[in-house]
């Protein structure tokens, strides 16, 4: 296999991706698309749809817990995807002491809150607790959120979401005070509270995915803005006039450094004759390559996946000394599928074009490290905004 | 006279500035180049030079003053430019009771704090009080300083400032406290404070003048970052591969928006046959084109000078935009010396190519304003961080 390197030259010329016979996988993303394995062998997945019975997969956590994480009683957290809701229950140490996994389903509505609440009550099933024994819930979403309301304003791939009460409806359902957040904002509190920004005062977080998304910790908390739309990293402009974004605007970010734009410049190249290995691995339609097969392409050595992975790697770099120029945090981590996929190397290649970018006042001392959570970010998050809203209810009651 | 307008329609096409018969400067700039003359007869402008004698000038302030100006004992403000020293002396109530301006020269070095102390001496000595009634001094200064050292890094326009530890210095020789920062953040902290940011929780600060400064206010407070380089909104990439910028990047706003871009920009179009009014007023040296000297163009309907402030305009709001899809800020504040001097036509230009940018959830309810207090931000802004100082002292004091 191969992967992407980068020589420690400030004047890396355009193209230049070594590669050497090592995997492009590296420990943090072992486990980034599937819940890990029965490290104790008391599995509970949860199979909730029209067609499968319930399963259950649950493990005992063995990373060390963050004092974000330590609190009165066992809290649950809930990763909400479009395919898959999973929840974990975390002890009052800080460990998750039980898993379960519930299929999305594509019906939406308030059957996915349904969903979430069967998750919730077979997590804590599984690990002999009673619902009144779990302190607090939270929950990432994957769209835009309201975390005072509890509203969610829309979720794109669950269908009938529209200013779904969520916070209000889930709590009715369990008996349990609720906290909800935006999903790349409750990954970027837990790489921030338990992951590799702990400690970190100014940080920000940039997720390239689907689209990229981003969040901000200012003063050691997460910043959200005046309407809770804060850290839309993804939304920066990079170039006036330049690549259609999602969101109607042109030249963002995120029409440079998505996946989404990534297999869309390699449709591109393609449609214009340039040959790759992703058609064989994803299959003719490129367009639905995972950030896994770019991955797998690129540790095979493919020269337009590399080129054009390279050329992501540089804009990144720009949009990350832009926000650095802005806002001089002291770290930037990077997650998201397309990094959790590509790894460490990718890392370094963005870390050294972003060294290149003025000023060097703050491009050159900012750290930049990949998300130390992988697929448990969600989760863990979760359970820190759970604990967060169970605090406050307690200093609140002691006032 | 002729002003920039924008009409209503979000679809106004390039090289629409409409012209009517209205002066295009406002009540904010009126005084944008001198101190306002004797309301009250009483003149203290004090000239340390080696030519000239001392002469003082000095006014009564009418402005209603803020909470952030009011305190125990009166505080002295300094505005240290390249050309000219203002300082003024602030009431306990947080009027201004006295001013005066020394030149700053072009020695340099230790002779132009020799002159700071001077201006503060002068202006104590106008209002009737000795140094030992001035509890705190506070000043901005142009470039880089550490506020937490008071060591200034450099000062592009004052020789002999590297590594200068400026609040040490000037502390010594007056036996007063003094706090230092850089001067748009000064000017920040003024328009937040006392001038048109009052209230506001999440604030960014656009300064386009010789360059493009910034500043942000986050949670009610200035915010400074890791190294204390926040705010630098100038050198975010709007344009990949784009104009150069004077820090050696490339695209950067400022390359743009800045009284630098916008004449290089003009004679660029003039060395290739374009007319514009502006050699007339400025001189054949475009380059050498003053601020005001734009404004008086643009106020003439000179249709070269309208179409690159049009542009300059456009780039702006793009750069408001991305900083608005980052931080979600409830107000930009406008202000510099291309601000200053272009007046709200401009800033209702900016703002209506702001409402054009996604997403409409940020860019949309954001507020967009001129700076408040003109010439007066930078000893408001330094009395304020005087203010500050004392504070921190006497509640250090009390524990």
């Amino acid at each position: 296999m191969a992967i992407l390197r980068v020589s420690g030259s400030r004047d890396l010329p355009p193209g230049e991706i070594s590669m050497t016979d090592t995997s492009i996988t590296d420990a943090h993303n072992e486990d980034a698309d599937s819940i890990p394995a029965d490290h104790d062998g008391n599995v509970a997945e949860v199979i909730l749809d029209d067609e499968h019975p319930m399963e259950a997969h649950t493990e005992v956590h063995t990373r060390a817990a963050s004092p974000a994480l330590i609190g009165e009683g066992y809290v649950a957290g809930i990763d909400l995807g479009g395919t898959k809701i999973l929840a974990a229950i975390f002890a009052p140490n800080g460990t998750i002491v039980s898993r379960s996994k519930v299929l999305t389903g594509s019906v939406g509505g308030l059957d996915v809150i349904d969903r979430m609440a069967a998750a919730v009550r077979e997590a804590a099933g599984v690990a002999g607790l009673s619902l009144s024994q779990i302190t607090a819930v939270g929950t990432g979403v994957p769209g835009p959120v309201n975390p005072d309301t509890g509203v969610v304003h829309v979720t794109p791939n669950i269908p009938g979401w529209e200013l779904m009460p969520l916070r209000d409806e889930l709590s009715s359902r369990l008996g349990i005070p609720v906290a909800v957040d935006n999903d790349v904002r409750v990954a970027v509190i837990a790489e921030h509270g338990a992951g590799a920004g702990q400690g970190a005062r100014n940080m920000v977080a940039v997720w390239p995915g689907t689209g990229v998304g981003g969040g901000i910790i200012i003063n050691g908390k997460i910043y959200t803005g005046a309407d809770s739309y804060a850290g839309e990293i993804g939304h920066i402009t990079v170039k006036v006039g330049g690549a259609p974004c999602g969101c109607g605007g042109r030249g963002h970010l995120e029409a440079y450094c998505s996946r989404t734009a990534i297999v869309k410049r390699l449709h591109k190249l393609v449609r214009s004759g340039h040959k790759t290995r992703l058609t064989r691995i994803a299959g003719k339609n490129i367009l639905k390559a995972k950030s896994s097969d770019i991955a797998e392409a690129a540790s095979l050595g493919d020269p337009l996946v590399l080129a054009v992975l390279e050329r992501t790697a540089r804009y990144l770099a720009v949009g990350i000394a832009s926000v650095s120029n802005l806002l001089n945090p002291e770290l930037v981590v990077l997650g998201g599928g397309v990094v959790e996929a590509l790894g460490a190397p990718y890392v370094d290649l963005i870390t050294a074009f972003v060294r290149e970018q003025p000023f060097a006042a703050t491009t050159g001392p900012l750290r930049i490290v990949q998300s130390a959570l992988g697929d448990d970010a969600g989760v863990t998050g979760a359970a820190i905004i759970a604990r967060q809203i169970h605090n406050r209810h307690n200093s609140e009651e002691a006032a």
